[in-house]
C-alpha cells in the first residue's frame, strides 16, 4: 500500500472521532445527536399510531426516514429545499437509503400498526452525512422501541423475540490518492474518484452497498480492500452504539 | 393585578432562562444557538457577495431571513415543509418578520452590495420561537458584520459610523388568565386569548408590534400594561446579547 | 403637531371617502364592493355545509378568508399568483389576518357546522387594501349570517344571543413626514417609514395590531397618537357599516 | 325550426344585453367591464416594454392573455387557483384562445418590441365567459394601442397602416332542445349537448371555431345554421364595440 | 383550385400512410401503435374498477385521456414535463380533447363503474399527433371494451345494445399556400396560417371542431372545403380502424 | 449451489434475450430500442450546444440522463409523473445513476462545450429497466458521438485519443430462493430479498454497485458470487453492443 497523508492526519483505517449523544431534544421518542468528526446530524425518532395506506389492516408497522440539511450546514450556503418547493434528487436518494437500512433491523410484525419516522437533519456537514445519519438513527430507533416496550405498547411473544433484530451502522470508504481509506471527510470526498457507502448489520451482513466511480473504476481487488475496511469500521461503530445505549459489549 | 400561578412558576414579569451560545457551528459567518427556556433556535448568518435584482447596482446591501422548524421540534411531529413542497403561511409570516426586524438595525449603504441571510431553524419549540429567533439572529448578524470589518471588506467612513446602528431584540407578552405576563411558553400560549410579539431596538423604539386577540379583545389599558412588560423584557435581552458579545454594559 | 400637506389634501385625521355597496354580484350569500378612496375590494361571503378536518364533529363552524389582487389592480402589472403557481408571503399574511379578524366577531358555536369563506379580491389598489377588505368583509359576513337566520338554518337560543357578537373594522395609521396620519393612501404609504394596521371591534377593543417600522422606530408617544387616530377612524367605519346595513345608529 | 322557449325568454337568434364600460379601473392602459347579461368580465390591457425570449431582437411585439375567475363568480364557490397552486386545464385553454384571437387583429411589427397582456377576470359568471372576454378584451386592446399612438410611442408608416387591422368579437352558439340558439347562458349551457364558440373579425372571417359535442354530434346542416347565427351575433357585437369606442358605424 | 406541390408530394386530398398496430405492448387492456406517416403514437387503454368522485354511486363509467410527448419525439429536444413539474397548456388542451372525443362513442351506463384511461404517448412527431392519437385510441378502447365483454364483466342488455356506440376518428385540414389540404405534416403545419382539427363519428356527425387562424382568417367557402376534405379523410380512417380490428367493412 | 427453477426457465447465469435496435426514431442523434426480454426501453441521445451553468467557459462537455416510464408500461397503471407534478424519488435515483454511469465512459474535454442528454423511456417493464437503459443508452451515446466525429464537430487530437473511452453496460443480480442469479425479471425481482445493480466498463472495472437487502443481508461469499455473475453478464452485453454497432469483436 502506497503511503499517503490524509488531510486530517488519520491513518487509512482510522475513523473520525464518533460521538453519540442521546436525549439531545426532549419531545421525540428518540433523539440523538451523532458526530463523525465535524459532521453532526440530529436524528429523531417519532412514533405515530398509523401506517401508510398500503399497510392498513395488515397488522404490520412501518419505518421510514426523512433527511434534510440546514442551509448553512455547508461551507457555502445552499438553498433551503422548503423555499425551493421541492426536495432534490440527492435528498430523496439519501432518505430512501436511510429508510431501507433501518427497516432491515426491525421486525415489522412485532412493531404493530405504527409508523416510526426517523428525521435526520444535518446541523453541520463535513462528509459522510448519510452514514452518520444511519448510525445515529439506529440509536434513536432503539430508544423509541424501548419506550414502546417500557409502556407495554408492544408486547413480546413468549419466545421473547425482540422487535429490533440487530444493530445497523454505516460508513464510507474510498480510494484516496490510490489508497483505500475509511470514513472520508469533506476534504477527501471532494478529491476522490471513487467511493462507497456500506451499511451493515452486527451479524456481519451487508444491507446496502452504494459504490460510485465517476473517475477511476474500481478494480475487483480494490473493492475487496474497501469492503474489508468497511467491515472493520462498522465493528467499531457497533461498539460506539452499544456504549451509548449502555449495553455491555 | 389578580394573583395567578404561571405553569412554569415564574412571576408575571419574569423571562425564561436566556442562553446565547456563539460559534455553535463552524462554517457560517455567524452561528448562534439561542435558548429561551426549552425553546432552542439555531441562527446562522451567511454573507454572500450578491444582492437581489431590485438592488443591483445601487451600492446597497440586503438582509433577509429564512425560518424553519425541524419536524420533531414540537410535541407531535409536523410535516417537513420541504417534503410538502411549500412553506406554510406561518413560516413565511415569521421569516418576513425576522427579515424586517433585522433590516431595522443595519445601515445598508455601509454594508455594500452584499446579502446577509439569517437562517433561523428551531431545534426545539416551547413557545416564542420567533422572538428567540430575532434575539439570536441579531447576535449572529453582529458576528458576521464584525467579520467583514475585521477583514476590511467593509470600510468605515471617517465619521466612524458603524454598519450596525443599534441592537434588536424581541419578546412576547400576553394576557394569561386575566393577567399580563411576559415571555409566554407553550403551556401559556395555547391557553391564552391574546398575545403580542414586540420587537424593539436598544434606543427604546418599537420596530414591530404584532398583537392578536382571537378570543378576548385588548382593552387600551391592557395594551399599555403589555407594552410596559415588553420594554422591561427587551432591556434584559439587550443585556444578555451584550454579555454574549463580550461588550461591557 | 407639525403642519404638513398630505398628497390628497386630507387633514391628518381624515379618512378617504368610504363606500360600501352591497349585492355587487348575485351568486354569493354576501357580496360587497368596498371603496376606501381609489382602493376597491370585492368581498364575497360563501356559506358551505362543511368544516375543516380539525373541527369535524365538534358542532362548531369556521370562518376563513382568501385574498387576491387582480394583476393590474396596481400601477404596474404584477404576476398572477395562479400562473406563478403559488400565493406569495404577503398574500398569505393578509388572508390570515382577515380570517382571524372576522373570527373574532362570530360565535362559532351558534354558526353550527358550516364554513363561511370571505374572498377579498382587490379590483383597484391605492393603499390600505387589507383594511378595506376587513371592513367590507364584515358586511358580507353579516349578510351571509342574516341569510342563514332568515331561512332558519341557524336557530337562536332562547336568550336571543346573536351569532355575530359585534362589528369589526380596520384602518391604517402611520407617521408621514413626522406627523401621525390616518388611512394612508399609496402615495403616503410608499413614502412612510412607519405604519400600523389596526383592527377593532365596536366595543372599543383591539383585535389585531400590526405595526412595522423599517425606517424610523415608533416612540411610545407616537404609538399613543396612532392608536387614538385609529380609534377615531374605526368609529366612523362602524357608522358606515351600519348605514350600509340599514341599521339605525 | 321547432318552437322552443329559452329559459331567458329570448328568441333563438337574440343576444343577451351587451354592455361595454370603458375605464372601469384607472391604472391599466385599457380597462373594460364587459357584460353579456349576467356574465361580467373585467378586461385590462397592460403595456410593457419587453417581449418574450423567442421574440427578442426581432422588432416585433406580442399580445397575450391571462384568464381567471373569482372563486365566487359561480353558483357555488370554486377553489382559488392561486391557492391550489396551479391553473386548471380549462383556464389554460381559455387564455390561450383569448391570446390567439387578439393576436389575429394586430400588426405585431407596428406594435414594436412591446407586450400587451390582456387580463380577463370573471367577476360574475352566467355562461359565455370566454366569448365576453374576447369581445371586451378587444376594446381594452384598442384603448391601449390608441394610448401608444397618442403619445407617439408607435409611429405609423407613411401609408397610414394601423396597428389594429380589424375588430375581433366572439359569441357562443349551440343546439338547445333541438334548436340552434345564439349566446347560451348558464341555464342553456348546462342543458345543451352541443355548443360552439366562434371568434370572428369584422371582415367576416372566422378566426377560431371550437365546437364540442359530448352528447349529440353535429350534423352538417346544424353546423351551417350555427355558423349563420354566430355571424349575425358577431355583427351586432362589432356594432356594440364601435359604439363603446365612439366610432361612427 | 390553384395547383401546389405539397412538401411530401401528396395530392391535396391524400392522407399519409396510416398504420394501426394492435398489441404493441402486453400489459394494457388495449395497446395500439398508430402511425400517420412519421407521426407515431402509442395509445394504451387501462381499465380500473373505480370512477372519479363526481360519479361515485351513479352506476356510470368514465373515459379519460392523458397525452405526453417523449422529449426527443421532436426535431429538437423539448423539456420533459415531469421534470418541469407541470403539464403545459398545449398538453392539457390535447388530453381534454382526446377524452371528450372518446367519451362521445361510449355508453357510460353500460360501461358500469369503471374508468378507462387512454394514455397517448408520442414516440415520434411529424404533425397531427392529436388526430393520430384519437384515431388510435379508439382502437385501443375497442379492444379494452371487447375484453370486458369477453370475460363478461360487462353484460349486454337484452336488446343487445353495445357499449361502443360508433367509431371515432380525427384528421387535420388546413389552407396551405392558398389551397385546402388534408392531414398536414410538420413541414406544412409550420408554414400554414390556418388549420382545423376535425373529430367525427362514423355516422357522419362532427364531435369536435377546432379551427385556428392566427394568420389568414377562414372565409366561409374555405371552411366548407375544409369540412369536405375532413369528411373524406375520416371515411378512410374508419376503414383503416375496421381493418385493424378485423371487422368486415 | 441448490438447484432451483427460475420462473422463466433460465439457468442461474443466463441473460434474457437481449436486442438492441438502432435508429428506432429518426429525430434524435442516437435512438435505440433496447430489450432485455419483455423489458423495452427507448433510449435517445440529444446533442445540444450548451452546458450547465457550473461548466460554462471551461471547455468541457456534459452528459446527463432523464428516465421515465409510460403509465401503462407496468402490470397496473401508474400515475403519470407529469400529471402528479413531480418526479418520484425512484425516478430521480435511476436517472442520476444512468447519468453518472455514462459520464464514466466519455472524455468530457474532447466532447467540448456540448450537452448530450440521454432520455430513457420505458415502453414496457418486466424488471431490470435501469440496467437495460444504461446498456442501450451507451449505444445511443456512441451513435451521437460518431455523428459529431463524422461532421467534424469534434476534432480528435493528434494522438487519436477517442471521446468515448470504453463501453458501459449494466445488469442486475440477486439471491433468488437462496441461489445467486443473473438478470432478474419482474417475477423474480418481486420475490427476491436481495438484489444488486452492477455497472461495469469493458476494461473489467466497476463503475457503480447498488446492492440492497431489505430482507436477507448479503454474506460476503454471496456478494462474491453475485459479482462474478455480473462480470460474466456484462461481458455478453458488451458483445451485444459491439454487434449492434457493427464493431468486430
Amino acid at each position: 500500500m502506497t503511503s499517503i497523508t490524509r488531510p486530517s492526519g488519520r491513518s487509512p483505517d482510522q475513523l473520525r472521532e464518533v460521538r453519540i449523544e442521546r436525549g439531545f431534544t426532549r419531545h421525540a421518542e428518540g433523539s440523538v445527536l451523532v458526530s463523525f468528526g465535524d459532521t453532526r446530524v440530529l436524528c429523531t425518532a417519532s412514533v405515530e399510531n398509523r401506517v401508510p395506506a398500503f399497510l392498513r389492516g395488515k397488522g404490520e408497522g412501518w419505518v421510514t426516514a426523512e433527511y434534510g440539511m440546514l442551509p448553512r450546514a455547508t461551507h457555502t450556503r445552499s438553498d433551503r429545499e422548503a423555499a425551493r418547493g421541492k426536495q432534490g434528487g440527492r435528498t430523496l436518494e439519501i432518505q430512501r437509503l436511510i429508510g431501507r437500512s433501518l427497516r432491515a433491523c426491525i421486525d415489522r410484525g412485532l412493531l404493530g400498526e405504527r409508523t416510526i419516522t426517523l428525521d435526520c437533519d444535518v446541523l453541520q456537514a463535513d462528509g459522510g452525512t448519510r452514514t452518520a445519519a444511519i448510525t445515529g438513527a439506529y440509536v434513536a430507533l432503539a430508544d423509541a422501541v424501548q419506550g414502546l416496550l417500557d409502556k407495554r405498547a408492544i408486547k413480546l411473544p413468549s419466545c421473547n423475540r425482540q422487535p429490533i433484530v440487530g444493530a445497523v451502522a454505516a460508513v464510507s470508504v474510498g480510494i484516496y490518492r490510490g489508497v483505500p481509506v475509511l470514513d472520508l471527510d469533506y476534504a477527501e470526498d471532494s478529491d476522490c474518484d471513487t467511493d462507497m457507502n456500506v451499511v451493515m448489520n452486527d451479524g456481519g451482513g451487508f444491507i446496502e452497498l452504494q459504490g460510485t466511480a465517476e473517475g477511476h473504476a474500481f478494480r475487483r481487488d480494490e473493492l475487496d480492500a474497501l469492503l474489508a475496511l468497511a467491515e472493520a469500521g462498522c465493528t467499531r461503530l457497533f461498539a460506539a452504539q452499544r456504549e451509548a445505549l449502555g449495553i455491555a459489549s
